[in-house]
């Protein structure tokens, strides 16, 4: 405790100079220093698995040797650091690597567009280009929905308490109810459909629905290939556009590299950021079929467009998904994982614990307070862990996608740890009463 | 001519791949490959003055060697890349620093907030705060203001094209006229009062004002010291919040750090950007007052708040402001371009330049067409110059604040021959009729 | 059919001089000039029996003879006419005879508010006072309501068709399936209750519901009261107000003086108009609880709130209410209607309609088509029926609630004759094919 | 003093029944009973000088015996009372007479639409109209406008106390200047067209314009002819509709039936209401030119469109148009009015009054208190006078255009008197410090 009391007081710089609004370091209170691959280092040498990937943004692990060496190569020849959207060499390797690794192959034709470097900033490229195809206003979007911060992102989110952030009314959207959201044995496409097919219903026909295949954020709650299909078909027959938000399910985090390979659907708009920068450079893709792609010069723009360092680092990081081993490695990882989940699940059934998930975006959903525990106690057995959910209720495992073994079980062995020791907190309490 | 076709031919992979949302390859048609100082070479070896700067994101020159040098150490070193906003060594480096450079020696106490590593993240938090912390809803902003493109930030953008790809109508902001823009002799502040004075002007009182001190996208318009402390004034009767928009003006790029040290203010929150990165690597702050740091944790958030990379960087940068000459040199350089720029507007009166603007973002307005003209024939010798304003009317002279003495005069002499080759044109034109 | 080329003809007038937006005198294409009791007669003397009853405001028939003696009574004495607010003998009047005969009876102490003479304005002004209230800004209403033609009672109005006539977002509001809407096994509270109890639904808290206890113009659906009064206590578990907009279904439409008596609940507001003048006269009431009654004086107005033509007639028209046998009377004429409604749906099995409402707010639902053709057919036969629903599907039996029996069962033969003649049509049809 | 609080007594049905939202009759605390031409009674015989004319519904003073004649005959007759947007003969006789008396001898070819029977019907029909016809969202309006209190109406509003009762933002408008609002030597239709003609000054070009060519509410302001028609100009440039708000000001109050028949201009829209019923009978219509005579049949609609009662008293109210004098015994009595108004001001130099208006709708305005402190002097001495104004500032002198000369004489006595007695007053008070 006295151990915990002094690196807190470490933080003293971000406790007096930084807002109120930080919140993870809250929740991991040290200062780190170093991190490679699974793990990272606090300032005392403390190492850390890291089951929380940069929130996604590091699939492929901390500092990943080849691309930091191509990295260092660039900047010491000088490469073009920042290029607005300029033609860069960086640029236009990424392009050609992108159209060769990721979109040939899978018979994709999408335009590019580089909208800013955030997740939020292609969001918000996508409801706009959404909105001047179609000419229609509504998006539609889903309970615990999570797209982003700025205006236009955070009015598809769900999230009461961010969505309270914008101080204004957040229009123009329409927020109906995900997979599952109406109960297991209650499809909610019958329920929008009735809402788009009534003229009556007291809505307008949206321009676009967008969707996360797994929500990440809002639950890690996961939509069936046949209502993700069945939600294409939908958009197909009343006109929307279909934009997948595959900001922190793409790059490989369910498995394949678009998380919607797996239900066959093909979005009319494709949102990515976090690992497309592969080192956790900031970098953002908004994809759009050619017919879609609207846009006049510079009608949607932004600074950082051009961050050529994350070209560097995103071309390289394309290398993993030429092997189509590498699907499988993360699918087998995700076995490893849904074992002993279920192996914790069944030890400590007084818990009730309930898996949710898919690929290495795997969780337990608990009760209120349970998750949040163990990620305190997780911490201070050196292992990161987030929760998810508005309520916080589900403990989320989210490893690099390129985590060792080793690293796997040691993590998921400390979790075990905590888990049963709060069962046996909690069984003693009630031994107690 | 020729030369020109076969680079355009060399675009090929962003004219196929890319959307057509792309535009500034449009102006600057090769491929740029290094970068050094004050300039960049393509991929033929040929170089190229750079009096864009990354439209302020590049104060400081690209690649400044002192900084590249702490980049590939840190690099080298497995220092964290991503921490999202976890404590790291290096955030707390710049926390410090900044406070030591920048804040206590101007004597403020502004809390820092990383809003996500873009101006219009920035600016999105700095709207949210001001109407989180008033209760009211409407922003005021100006005429010819530019301050993003997310939902938030284009609401409180003055340009119709960028204003229309919305697709929604633009709400809760109040559009008023900037210094200068009811003539000359007008202050606009007299009319701006006069309507929050009013309890039947048809407007409510706004949450905030949002103001650049000089409009750098939106023609080069400059505020007057005078109208900028009667803007505070009359932020402090009407109890609204004011919000100094730094992004492109801050990090010296108008002489001092601050844009709005000439006018004596002190804004209540400040949105930073662009060259606050060092390295053209994406960053943004949000500065507060400390009472108004009302946030919840959490309440805003985005996964690239801590691109450690750019704190590197970015603290290396403020070493430029521990000497009080630094601002000295930009004002030396500042002087430089106002002879120059005066005496070709009184070489070539027949085109009716108008100068623009201050410190080291100055500029010379023409009937529509000029501007674009000479842009295009500077890129032809070797320099790269932008336009501004909604007609593009403005030819925009923004070198890094660093660039040497010789850059700037080689610069400036190629601006000169290009206006003089226009005005030619135009006489002989006329002269043929 | 050459007698129908005459009659339109006559109507040159509004052709030449009326906007196309003139819709029922399309409907019933002759030009009317006398009416008493349940009949119309035309220029040429032919008589209709009226079971449109003005859409609701006929309620007591036309021009009943003991209002308007008191009419005549009223303006031969100079009577005010137009009032404003000021205080009046007229509208004390009514104020005192509404307390007693409705309110007082009833338990009832609401406020009396005169928001303008019409229904829009009545809804209006109660969305008003519930964002006050609750200083909370959405207001949550249902599939296929129907609240009035001004921008805010547009917003929680349905129909599709109404709502694109805004020409802009309509926002502000929440629209929920209705009772029945998502099947007959299925109560959409639970699902509303999912969406207002879960901090991710991304929906704000509503200030208030809004409700009609049956849908007149929405296809006459017709909420249980199990249904009305679970959402009276979903108001209550979420600080919503509970509106009731009983416009059409109030004054006894559906039996009882309120359409909510038949369910035990008392809204924090109730709209009131169309039928409460009791001469067709434009009036309107809210009610609200009097510890809602927060209104600054003036804070809604309207110029003619005081239409004092309409107290007299409205003053008289509770002399019906004095009397319980009145509502047994529309009960007993209610079910006539009823019997000879289940009588057709019997002998045409093969229009396959589906027998709606309550009270004197009766119709058949049949496929699109039918409803329309059965209201030309019934107008050239001397009976008014209007149709319901946002595909005029419903075929609508809303009388005068005086009528004599007399009259409902001739109204009610020639409508059982015109659906014999269109199931023979469509016989004759298929039979042919 | 007794006898004023007896009176309150008296009113006690209306302070325990009625909201608190009742305005007027708190300014004229008593309880009226009759009322013939420019004369009210209250219930205790007590006589009124009416200077206020019902806000502008009883331009023909209450009562006329020739359309009371009518009335009680069309009563009698029992012809329609409410007929919806039916066809009757009551409709036809006032469209033809409407069109003959004053459409054709002006030469407007109008297309005739019956909104909903009030003033706010009538605005919103009008901005629903611009919006559909044009494909624009926002409705440009003025400072101090006043146009209705429904949502749409209450958005193009100055008032921030009427406005703030929204309890929602308004939005989709723009408020600029009015005439005389920058100054008397400041046109602001520069300072308009500047914004409208700069694709930078933030707004969307709007899709009409609405306004009163006198300010009632707001002030009494006066446009020139000069400023209108240059309204009308700017109008044409940009493709905006011009809306003309003649609800308070037409039919005769500033001497010609349409207000804006002074300067020439022929507005694409105009909203028509209060006295257009000519007994004070809720009513309105909204003019539209033929081609913009685009709605669908039923788009717009209301219960109270069709007030038969109403028509058959309007179609009497034209006769006096029938007469050319009519507008110029108007103009007789504002002559008067004026003179008398010219007299106290400079009477009573103390008070710094400054008349306003034209026609028979003038008044001073004074410091903020006087007008109140006049209104209620006045009211006492048997005159009764409303405020206008957001500060109440201005006493407002609107009789009916009817008024006989003595009627008109005897008000502005009691008006002079009450103005002496407060300055006798001030001046005592100044005295005894």
């Amino acid at each position: 405790m006295n151990e915990f009391i002094q690196k807190r007081n470490d933080l003293h710089v971000f406790e007096n100079l930084e807002s109120n609004v930080r919140s993870y370091c809250r929740s991991f209170p040290t200062k780190f220093q170093r991190a490679s691959g699974y793990q990272l280092w606090d300032m005392e040498g403390k190492a850390y698995i890291d089951f929380f990937a940069g929130a996604g943004a590091l699939n492929y692990g901390h500092n990943p040797p080849e691309m930091k060496k191509k990295l260092i190569e660039y900047l010491t020849m000088d490469g073009i650091s920042h290029s607005l959207d300029m033609a860069t060499e960086a640029k236009e390797s990424f392009l050609t690597r992108f159209n060769d690794v990721i979109l040939k192959p899978r018979g994709m034709n999408y335009k590019i567009m580089f909208p800013g470097p955030t997740g939020t900033n292609s969001v918000e490229s996508a409801l706009k280009l959404a909105r001047k195809a179609t000419g229609r206003q509504t998006i539609m979007s889903f309970t615990n929905a999570f797209h982003g911060m700025t205006l236009g992102a955070l009015a598809v989110t769900g999230n009461k308490f961010k969505r309270s952030g914008a101080g204004v009314p957040l229009n123009h959207t329409l927020s109906m109810p995900y997979d599952g959201y109406m109960g297991k044995d209650v499809n909610s496409l019958d329920y929008i459909e009735s809402f788009l097919n009534d003229s009556g219903s007291g809505i307008s026909l949206p321009a676009a629905v967008i969707v996360e295949t797994l929500q990440g954020e809002g639950g890690i709650n996961t939509a069936s290939n046949e209502w993700l299909s069945g939600l294409a078909d939908l958009c197909k027959t009343y006109g929307m556009l279909l934009i997948v938000d595959d900001v922190q399910m793409g790059c490989g985090r369910t498995g394949s590299f678009f998380s919607f390979e797996r239900c066959g659907i093909i979005p009319d708009i494709v949102c990515m950021s976090k690992s497309i920068g592969g080192y956790g450079l900031p970098m953002a893709l908004t994809l759009m079929k050619p017919e879609l792609d609207l846009w006049e010069p510079g009608e949607h723009n932004g600074t950082f467009r051009g961050n050529n360092l994350a070209f560097i680092t995103a071309t390289a990081a394309l290398d993993y998904w030429e092997r189509p081993s590498f699907s499988y490695e993360i699918e087998a990882k995700a076995v490893l994982v849904r074992d002993v989940l279920e192996e914790i699940v069944i030890q400590v059934p007084e818990l009730k614990g309930e898996i949710r998930g898919r690929g290495l975006m795997q969780g337990i959903a608990f009760e209120p307070g349970i998750a949040e525990r163990i990620s305190i106690l997780a911490f201070q057995r050196g292992l990161i862990l987030e929760t998810s959910g508005t309520d916080s209720e589900v403990i989320k495992i989210m490893p690099p996608l390129t985590i060792e073994r080793a690293g796997l079980e040691s993590g998921l062995q400390i979790l075990k740890e905590c888990i049963h020791d709060i069962a046996n907190e909690a069984n003693l309490l009630i031994a107690q009463q």
